[in-house]
């Protein structure tokens, strides 16, 4: 393929655009991963990560991408045959729950609208109908990427908690980590499952566990046939900042500039500027006369937003477009919502400038579709942008 | 200095934005300036860089930055106390004119407006009067990177060859090099000066004398004194693609790739895509209300626009509230225009989405600053770049 | 830790030293992961490293580093509680076999004595032996890395055919692959396991499976529970180069580069350089007066040589030595040879010089250690260097 | 060029192998070079860079390689016609007097045998010749990069104070700055010239001159006409961190990071580990029966090593067979010493493992080419490495 000129915007919700000073530590020389420099880095981004899971529990780090760190919160935790009880929030719920019965678990699925995130009430009624407790696990998305819909986690908790039930609590946090408040140990997650692509800023290729007591327990009582994922060949060998098995160690290296970074900005600036690029942008989706695929303003994902098109048009059409056109990618309807939909990224490592191009790109690209919208989408996120308070005003604070 | 999240947007009129296989390739390791693999790439970069110049003569690569090429350009054609005949477009002419003043060389300025570019009427007229053919070389600016004027090159060689003057012409095209259409040979330009930190998009350090037939003769009896500077000693290593002493290797390492990146555009794709952007922004401009320093619609620069705030409204503290709240340099006015204007560049390597989010960060700091506008210039931009033909399209062609 | 000056020699077993190339590859922004561009460069590495195992079946490409490969050939061709018969050669292969365990199945291992490779005859006469084809697969490391023992892959298909017996055949070519000639389709291998951190020249965080069509069959009844690694819905994916879930992006585009450059030197010329590197390294050790733990010389592997320390005397305070002073890393002696030897990787991206420095680093620690020994390694090393065909007369064939 | 396997050795006497850090520093954004970040870069490098000189004074910094600040040196203390009084000690200070008197002035060059430094007590007496004091400056080069031969500008200082003779001391400095002590203000040198691509392990692209009060004094009176490197706008905008024209950013960057290393290694530390490398490099060719181009012990150079090689084998030869098969480049003869002699460069940023292999691909290349040699010459480099104090120890002092 040619090359465009410019800068590409990576716009999908994740992999996202990897900061230069991230880049330049994945490409430093791999070092010895069973020597004493390895040892400090080691230690360094496993204590590191727990501030952004916010949990003083260990947290263990994956060499392969998030769907790793999926089966590993399944694997670690239950026993063949297991029930869980899932929710259905859209495509990567699904996958999760695909998965949970390709390895034999058994999963009951409630339904959901793709719309909206977990109905807690309804999880809780659920579970109160399940006096024999045979779910072993219930297991849900904080934010789905393929909607846009952030779930109520800590409602969750309380709907298993007020039903008395004794189940896990599986998260998946991989489009939220690091761009969303998220809180494993005060909302009692037994498992955080994370990737590095997304809030990270890393590329794919790092995943995660965060763990509870609970769940550690119950990785001892587990039976399900697991090695190169297991907890506790990992959990031992990381008390001293070493892996069982060679680590990613090149990516290990940016994690830790990754962390360095969340950390000078400060994770609340960071959450507040990803909730300011979701405003500007569900206000130029509004603006142009869309519809936004979250269809509860309680659930609007900060780190991405869902775009549904007038029936007729074609979304891969407009993505095709723009990526010619504009140099920018976007995120492709999923599942049933193939074409009907695109996604715009706005997490990880952006500014105000990023959001306002992204959607120029957008609107640009729309008028040369001639898909009928009411042009000016930009000056109203500049408007909701303005309206909020600054970078440098909140740097000030 | 804290680091602001996401890219910054360097769009001050140079240096520009290197793009990432630059960088890379400044980045690889020194060789050997004396080596075989050295040799390869001196007459590679040697050969490609006069295809962008337009010219079949040799061309000469400092390894400095701009202002050791001007200096070049006097010290080899001319000698002690000779006379020039300078035009003034602002501030760059300016410190030419004093550079060929602090050399010891008569430098006749025909004052200017700072609005406009070299009147080539007058300059005919004012060789005309040089009877005595006292004037050794005329010296002009291509583009004037502080105002935004690039002047009619063609139309000087025309004065000169009207009058009958023998002078050399000393063209510096600095700021529009590979960005804005440029012919050495066919304007017959006798030196032009030309940097690597602008449309070439590498980082500052590298510099450039094209020079005619005319002008190596003439530094064959020049009588200044020189030796770091000198072209014969240079042109002479040159032809086996080696240099007198130690040259910028890295740089020129770099250039290898922009020479390969502005080709496979290719150059017209580049100047039609610098033209796109400057037409944009001049919409934006107007739309805002404001008043553009070049004052003559047939001489406005393809490579940056320089924008006349209201008398009150101080540019430089615009451009200081952008760079904290947008992550954007913008160019300051300089000498007389100090805090009157700023300079937005669109050169380098950029695309459409570089353009609006240039022109958002703006239209969000105008806001900020509370200086009147008309709101809407984005829109505007977008209207121009949409009615231009589109990258895709043009490359389809 | 501080930095000690010069560069680091990272002569381990692996990972090994990335050459610059490949890191600024890796270190390229990552791309979208379903966009064309992707798709590419997908199909261009999953053709690629099908010619670096020497087969014109599929390769799967795993976001995992080896030991996800590992489980992957074993869960995706075999049912639960399944039998395999397995070869002691040192530490690796004894982790490879109690992760069989770990999973549950049986594993038989034919026990070694860590100085020799897999006995052809022995598993003959044990395959034998199993009339009722109870072994589901044999499983064997090709180099084995805890030891330096490269086993004959094609003796023991023989061995197997020779037996009648229908076990898969598994190999672990991790520390092979790229360095040592291997076969897996002339073989008749089932699946073969790799990886990215040894003679590939990446990072650790890829790890491969190449996949017989009897494997491949296998896959299709294997009932053992699987989802993160199983072959199928990757095959279908990579169809079109694409994967079905977020990849290791980035090092992808460093195989790119990586299969570029094996490709550039030629794989002949790359197994011969490494043949060349360990025949030096041997003659230093045997002028040292030390023991190769390899004690058949038929099966010395080309990619590291495990050096046998006199008793009473320290193999892991001599690496800290030379750490310390020379600031190079070797590898230390696994399980129950930990400390009694260490292991000097000559593998990947090297050059005769990276082996005189070496070796030269090794003599001058065991001088400062007081360790008994005949100075002259070096010497030695260079004579057997200058022994054999240098690399230009090598590249003028 | 096919790119051969493993690192190149870049063991020529300058440009030196740039440390990864480095190399990362110049490939990071250029920063607009008007802007606060800028300026706190500036100034911390201009800072940074007066403690390498040894100086209190200013030290300018050019975007030019070595020879432009050559050139500076000069015309910014002198006037046309003004003489100086020069010392031969090989190809560069030869190159530098042609240079000065290409410029015009008068330079009395006092001969030299190309195998030993200034000659104090010569300079003395030459300088009590010239009662009237027709000599404005001496100019010498501090360590000869031709020869290998470092001089005594402590006894240069002391020699022309004992004459009572007024005349500026200039001195170059290229190849020992940063790797050999140099005391700018207590020797009372006026001018120190001095380059980014040896000692401070940077590409070339920068230079220096640190200037004593005197030395600027003169520069007040100076009558040459110059402009580009013109001193005192230069140091005008130095004072807030700034250039007056655009300044190699890059570059800059790249210092930024070199002068941290320097100072984590110490500048003590450092010169010691160069005069390890050289006194174990001149064991090597002792050793092998070769003559060390400097004759002299007490000012043989701690950055490089001139051999010579017996009469009738050409060094060239040698050199392009050390680089084929090696992958090593070495530095040649200069002037009368083309093809007698081989140049070895030990400085900038290496270890005692660059210099085993550097001696060792000099070993391979002696036997490969038949040229008779004493084997063993890394033994004695090895020897003479233990001999010394190691960098652990030096570390822990």
């Amino acid at each position: 393929m040619q090359q465009l000129p410019g800068r590409h915007f990576l716009q999908i919700p994740g992999p996202t655009n990897t900061p230069l000073p991230i880049l330049a530590a994945i490409a430093k020389p791999t070092i010895d991963h069973r020597g004493p420099e390895f040892a400090e880095l080691g230690l360094e981004v496993l204590a590191g990560i727990r501030s952004v899971f916010k949990t003083a529990n260990p947290v263990v780090i994956y060499p392969t991408s998030g769907t790793g760190a999926w089966e590993a919160a399944l694997v670690n935790t239950l026993s063949p045959g297991d029930r869980l009880l899932m929710f259905e929030t859209g495509w990567f719920s699904t996958l999760w729950s695909k998965m949970t019965k390709s390895l034999g678990f058994e999963a009951d699925i409630i339904k959901g609208d793709w719309r909206s995130g977990v109905d807690a009430d309804l999880l809780e009624a659920r579970l109160r109908e399940d006096k024999a407790h045979s779910y072993k696990a219930v297991a849900v998305v904080h934010n789905e990427t393929s909607t846009g819909v952030t779930s109520n986690i800590a409602a969750v908790r309380r709907a298993i908690d007020r039903a008395g039930h004794p189940a896990l609590l599986l998260v998946d946090t991989i489009s939220s980590l690091g761009s969303i408040d998220y809180r494993h140990d005060e909302w009692g997650v037994d498992v955080t499952v994370g990737g590095s692509q997304k809030g990270l800023m890393l590329p794919p290729g790092l995943s995660f566990n965060a763990i509870s007591d609970k769940a550690l327990a119950a990785s001892r009582t587990s039976r399900f046939p697991r090695a190169f994922l297991g907890w506790e060949e990992m959990l031992s060998a990381n008390v001293k900042g070493f892996f069982p098995y060679t680590p990613s160690t090149n990516l290990l290296q940016g994690l830790k500039v990754a962390l360095e970074m969340l950390h000078a900005e400060g994770l609340d600036q960071v959450f507040a500027r990803h909730a300011r690029a979701a405003q500007a942008t569900r206000a130029a989706v509004r603006h142009w006369g869309f519809e936004i695929q979250c269809s509860n303003e309680a659930e609007y994902s900060s780190t991405l937003t869902a775009v549904r098109l007038p029936v007729g048009h074609s979304a891969d059409a407009l993505r095709h477009e723009i990526l010619e056109r504009a140099n920018m990618s976007l995120g492709n309807g999923l599942g049933p919502l193939a074409d009907r939909l695109f996604r715009i990224g706005h997490l990880g490592d952006f500014n105000n400038l990023t959001v306002t191009a992204t959607l120029s790109g957008i609107e640009m690209g729309l008028k040369a579709r001639g898909i009928p919208h009411s042009p000016g989408g930009v000056d109203a996120a500049m408007e909701a942008l303005a309206g909020n308070l600054p970078p440098a005003a909140l740097a000030a604070e």
